[in-house]
């Protein structure tokens, strides 16, 4: 009864998505370019191709949680997976991709008689593996239903965002122009209120019941003041996110003065060689040492 | 048995602040330069002065809720409170100032034999209005021991934040710092959805669950699209107390990229005639209308 569904990209966030849809009993076969997240994938019991046409297969839903729209491509036009998916198909990319190329991608697909939603996710790698990703999906609505439940299986929030491709993505971006915006400030107070011999756990406390708290804060502070803390996700993923935002509202003429200015403090850190750090680790370009 | 207090300043922070320590049946004589404020605090049965000097007569505490530090010093040394104090008075500053400021103030007022305590608070008007303010105090502990009591009136959440005093001031602009960029953020995120054609209500829901939240986000999205929203507090108030952050972090060699950055997007504001605005009118400056 439930759709085939394969699922390419089974890094930090394809993985535990993938093993939701398997917990449900979903039939999901799973492909990645890394052996080492195949084995992890194969380890839940996922079904695991030797390629992304082999996972493709007679699937009725391909989902992609790939790293970017460059990989999207490669996956649905270059591996070809288009050509070998079961009749009206369903192609879900969660991964976060600028609102243009979504809008454009659905054409494409439909002209191959596939469906396709546009769906990224916020909530990162804890939201992922606690399905209480939030989800900001787009695209018809015929289309969005036939995934509805595979969305609800890997998040908490499910939001139609309109019924053109797209919108889903734009909400993701102003999503990452918020998120980016916030942990960079947090960096900025977190420093400053250390400066003056603020004890940071302290400041975390207050914060959180007072006018200037988010959920970035809340989030990033703890691992900001370690001294190597794991890679949640990694500052070059807010180069990359804050990078699509400046170049979205660029063509759209759309200012983004605080966006800009934050890219460029992400940029900093991964030009001192931090870019594979957690992205907390932003306050490295202002602290004293 | 309860201190005699004296409250001076009772604009919309420190109206509803002293009527809060009425309702706990404080005796409580205040004093503002407007009249109107006055006739206010009188319906609420307060004691009202026609002076500062006449207010300040023989109180035990002595709470300030001014626009700035200038203000302060007008009342307690050109107005002359400090000189008719009750003996070992505590004068408290609610007011957002710079730490040195309070610091300094201190160490002036405790040559005078008198107790002080700076305790600036978060939580806006609606704060002040229930009780439920954030209160971000520092001073001696016995200083602090000796209002404790009256600031868990008129706050929820009481924090001491050392014995020096100027770090409750730290506190509250850092506090600044954040919910100043987060709410000019706010402006960049909805206007750059609206350009795209998201409705804001939905924009709100979406972000509620993300990563992307904030609480200046779901405080003042709501208002930024009104067209002429209540001033709860003015956009001038940003301009002064980013005005403070940007000034304190220059004075100690702090980089504060995006507190500058925001800082001329509320300055732009007032340039263009919006200072008086609710702050959430900062999106004038980015919004295409």
């Amino acid at each position: 009864m439930k759709p085939k569904v394969a699922f390419i990209g089974l890094g930090a966030m394809g993985l535990p998505m993938a093993t939701a849809l398997i917990k449900a009993e979903y039939n999901v076969t799973g492909f990645d370019v890394k052996p080492v997240n195949l084995s992890r994938f194969s380890s839940v019991n996922g079904h695991i191709a030797t390629s992304v046409k082999e996972a493709a297969l007679s699937a009725d839903v391909l989902m992609l949680m790939v790293v970017n729209a460059a990989q999207v491509d490669d996956v649905l036009f270059e591996q070809d997976a288009v050509s070998v998916l079961a009749q009206n198909a369903t192609v879900i990319v969660s991964s976060t991709v600028a609102p243009d190329y979504a809008e454009t991608l659905g054409n494409t697909l439909r002209a191959l008689n596939l469906h396709f939603v546009d769906a990224p996710v916020s909530g990162g790698v804890k939201g992922a593996e606690d399905s209480s990703l939030s989800v900001m999906a787009s695209g018809p609505v015929a289309s969005f239903q036939k995934v509805e439940d595979i969305l609800k299986t890997v998040g908490a929030n499910v939001f139609h965002l309109g019924e053109r491709n797209g919108q889903g993505s734009v909400m993701k971006v102003v999503n990452q122009l918020l998120a980016g915006i916030h942990l960079a400030t947090a960096a900025e107070a977190v420093n400053f209120a250390s400066s003056y011999g603020l004890e940071t756990a302290k400041v975390q406390e207050v914060i959180a019941s007072s006018a200037g708290n988010s959920w970035m804060f809340q989030d990033r502070v703890p691992r900001m003041i370690e001294a190597n803390p794991e890679v949640k996700s990694a500052v070059d993923i807010f180069v990359k996110d804050l990078g699509i935002v400046t170049d979205v509202a660029k063509s759209a003429k759309i200012p983004v003065p605080l966006s800009a200015a934050a890219l460029q403090l992400f940029t900093m850190a991964s030009a001192k060689g931090h870019g594979g750090e957690d992205d907390s680790q932003v306050i490295k370009v202002m602290s004293k040492k």
